[in-house]
């Protein structure tokens, strides 16, 4: 099974990745976390030139380019031997970023992305996603304390109004791939929430 | 004017290139020199990791993307802005180095490079390309004394032989834009091709 967390800066992926992933592990999966743009040697090299604030200039199909670069690897390196072998697969964001970040936030065309994740990402595709829906405030405020700002993050409130929209509209059109999840909510709601989620995927799996 | 220089390593492709921008140069011509993968501040973080052989793992779509990664930038910050300047462009390798690397080299499909040139090049493609062919062999002996072979340098010679292949089958293909140079005659001589193949863009830029 392969499991992806999307949502905008400060939504809480991180903080849920962990408690999704502690229980799993009680439950017996033997699962593997990663994170995207990084997860490999490649990407993690590629999420620093990314991240970078000094790299303003950066073109939007640049950008494109490096994220499935860094999704390519993760794919081959990472992703698709774990679920060969049987394990699960626990992604703090995948390919649903692109089309909200990339697309809805910079304007790539829809088209332009998916002929990209047909051929990079090997037909792999997350089993669930759980989208962690929050005010674009809102998050800001929780991820205000992480300190400096980087190249992403310092983008203007309208560019995370359409990264939120488009997660929104992709939820829509695939229902059964996406649970909507309140990330208003207390980290135990949230945490809740995905438990709820990622149960039918234990049966399935058993 | 945009013009191009390919071929495989050592075969004279930055000797060339610096005598050909003093003969440019000699000639009143504005000229910028850059280089793939490279040529920006992005471009050149880019080019650190693709050459790094610590990345040995790199897959072929990743390094691809990573290229025209690399040359969306190049296109957008230094070639377009260039030649709407008027002045003229001498490159260090362009997409015909993806065509004869990551597809005959590493196996990309044509259709898959042929899309990413569509949108990342802009529509921008060079005025002319000088080919400099040479045996793979004679390449490899030049170069042997630059010191620590780099990740692609690190192939073997049968991957430089599919690059020559699908550089010279792309010269064939596009005579108009290709000039193929004999890359084993002395720099003066190469120089001397070189200079014959860009007198008539000279004459047309007049
Ligand atoms: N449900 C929540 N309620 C309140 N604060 C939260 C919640 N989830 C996470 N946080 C806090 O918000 C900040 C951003 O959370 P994080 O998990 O890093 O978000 P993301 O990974 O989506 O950017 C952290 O300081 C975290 O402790
Ligand atoms: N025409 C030539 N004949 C002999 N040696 C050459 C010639 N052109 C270049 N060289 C030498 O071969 C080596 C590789 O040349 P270089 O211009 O760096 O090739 P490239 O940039 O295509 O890899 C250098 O040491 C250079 O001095
Ligand atoms: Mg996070
Ligand atoms: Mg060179």
């Amino acid at each position: 099974m392969f499991i992806s967390l999307e949502g905008g800066e400060g939504a809480g992926k991180s903080t849920l990745l962990a408690g999704l992933r502690d229980h799993l592990v009680g439950r017996g999966i033997d699962l593997v976390q990663t994170r995207e743009p990084g997860g490999t040697p490649l990407g993690e090299a590629l999420r620093a030139i990314l991240l970078d604030p000094a790299m303003r200039g950066m073109s939007a199909e640049s950008e494109l380019l490096m994220m499935f670069a860094s999704r390519a690897q993760l794919v081959r390196e990472c992703i698709a031997p774990a679920l060969v072998a049987g394990r699960w697969v626990l992604c703090d964001r995948f390919a649903d970023a692109s089309y909200a970040y990339q697309g809805g936030g910079r304007g790539q065309p829809v088209e332009r992305i998916a002929g990209l994740e047909a051929w990079a990402c090997a037909g792999i595709a997350p089993d669930l996603t759980l989208l962690l829906d929050l005010p674009v405030a809102d998050g800001r405020a929780r991820a205000a304390g992480r300190g400096e700002a980087d190249r992403i993050e310092s983008e203007a409130d309208a560019f995370f109004e359409r990264v939120r929209a488009t997660y929104r509209a992709r939820a829509v059109a695939e229902p059964n791939r996406f649970r909507v999840l309140d990330a208003s909510g207390t980290p135990e709601q949230v945490l809740a929430a995905a438990i709820a989620a990622v149960t039918p995927l234990l049966e399935r799996d058993r």
